[in-house]
């Protein structure tokens, strides 16, 4: 079983984002989603959409401390976003699995996807046998048109990437996969939402392994299968100007 | 089967689009993608993406006129996008049928899907009866929450939009289907690339329908189905600062 776990947090875009995700994930065999709202309590949005998904689902939710998460007009680099969210997941799972026995309660990988990026099928079956941890290029993040882990006589030696090459792991998120066995192994890896900008992935793996254990993927790491998209924050001024006229879009619709 | 026009061009984020959008549409039964790109001819990116694409498709190209085509700078609102190229698949779907006979050679339905946007799945199953002109909300458009139809005893009476509500079908390019028969017995219905800002759908519908004819979908325009997102331009700045030493990314690695 592959699971992924998705940080995301209401905003206009949010709806279309899940969709899309849903639609993704869908086509991916022996796949749990392990969703986890950003949120003092579940949504009745997120609720009502992972019901008719088809997925199988885990719906869980943990509100980023209030110092800790971005503020209208901050850049969006300024903080870890998601950070408790994906350690939620990872408590989850831990606890999900406590007191079970049996090596195949420990058969899995787990995969953090950003609600917004976009995902290929192929990158699923690329990270499917994750022994420890397996990586591959990551499409359109960090300022390039990629970032990857350089491999040579199949080891990774070094990373592409265009800032600060020396930090441990100079991995996005979307760029590698962990199997779940390590996971429970290290029952405190987890993501420092403290850490310096660009050293949250760092922070998790940093305990769980070595870059000379690294796997590389897709082609000795060749080949971009996810790529970080971002989607623009929707105007909304004249649905302002409607409002203030009593003219708004209904608001009990749905979007 | 439905037919989706889908104008396209080459930039950062292609192929992410493409890929999602094909993943969406590889769960809708009896689907043709027609994908018309915007190039004076077939590029090697989409040509191979549409190949291991597992779809239905025709693969086709047209370059937008130099004095007609956005440039960089330009606001996106200045001139219309994709007319040109939702037109090349109008052609087609009419010069294909040419000479067949037969009353189920006009059978189907046409929907023009801009590659950007996000399309839930039962919005297709809503189009698929399209008998003449099908229309519904369009979420995250126009500055608005949604734009919709307003339907009162199943009529569409008027428009919610937050602008220029008496265009003739103040709607968005996602908020309507019109059935292939339409298309085909209206052998000049087409868009017109220099229709003033906002008229370009209405310039396609104009000859094909009367507001009175309108089939409301979607819970009679009630229920939001497609988004009408918008992919965020992918910052370069750290791949042009490697470039200039050397270093940029492998450009023959495909993105
Ligand atoms: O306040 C926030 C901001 C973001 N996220 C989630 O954290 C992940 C990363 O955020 P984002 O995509 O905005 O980061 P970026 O694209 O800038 O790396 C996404 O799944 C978001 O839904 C969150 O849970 N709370
Ligand atoms: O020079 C261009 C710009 C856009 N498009 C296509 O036309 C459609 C509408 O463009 P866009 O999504 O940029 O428009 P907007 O979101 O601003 O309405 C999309 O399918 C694009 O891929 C195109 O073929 N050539
Ligand atoms: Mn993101
Ligand atoms: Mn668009």
């Amino acid at each position: 079983t592959i699971y992924v776990i998705t940080p995301t947090y209401a905003r206009l875009v949010q709806k279309a984002e899940l969709t899309r995700l849903a639609q993704t994930f869908l086509h991916v065999p022996q796949l749990q989603w392990i969703i986890v709202e950003d949120s003092p309590h579940k949504t009745p949005l997120v609720t009502a959409f992972l019901a008719s998904s088809g997925l199988a689902y885990t719906h869980l939710h943990t509100p980023t401390p209030r110092d800790r998460k971005l503020q209208e007009g901050d850049p969006s680099w300024l903080k870890p976003r998601g950070a408790e969210q994906r350690n939620e997941g990872l408590r989850w799972l831990r606890e999900d699995r406590r007191g079970q026995t049996g090596a195949e309660t420990q058969l899995g990988v787990v995969y953090f996807a950003d609600d917004d990026n976009t995902y290929s099928l192929q990158l699923f079956d690329e990270m499917r046998d994750t022994q420890r941890v397996s990586v591959w290029p990551v499409g359109l993040v960090g300022g390039m048109r990629y970032e990857r882990p350089v491999v040579e006589g199949g080891k990774v030696v070094r990373f592409h990437t265009g800032w600060r090459p020396s930090r441990p792991f100079p991995l996005d998120m979307a760029g590698f996969a962990v199997s779940l066995k390590l996971v429970i192994v290290n029952q405190d890896a987890c993501f420092d939402g403290d850490a310096p900008m660009g050293f949250l992935e760092s922070s998790f793996l940093q305990g769980l392994v070595t870059m000379d254990e690294l796997e590389p993927k897709a082609d000795n790491c060749t080949k971009v299968l996810v790529w970080h998209t971002r989607t623009e924050k929707p105007k909304m001024k004249r649905e302002e100007a409607l409002q203030k006229q009593g003219l708004g879009s209904d608001t009990t619709v749905e979007v």
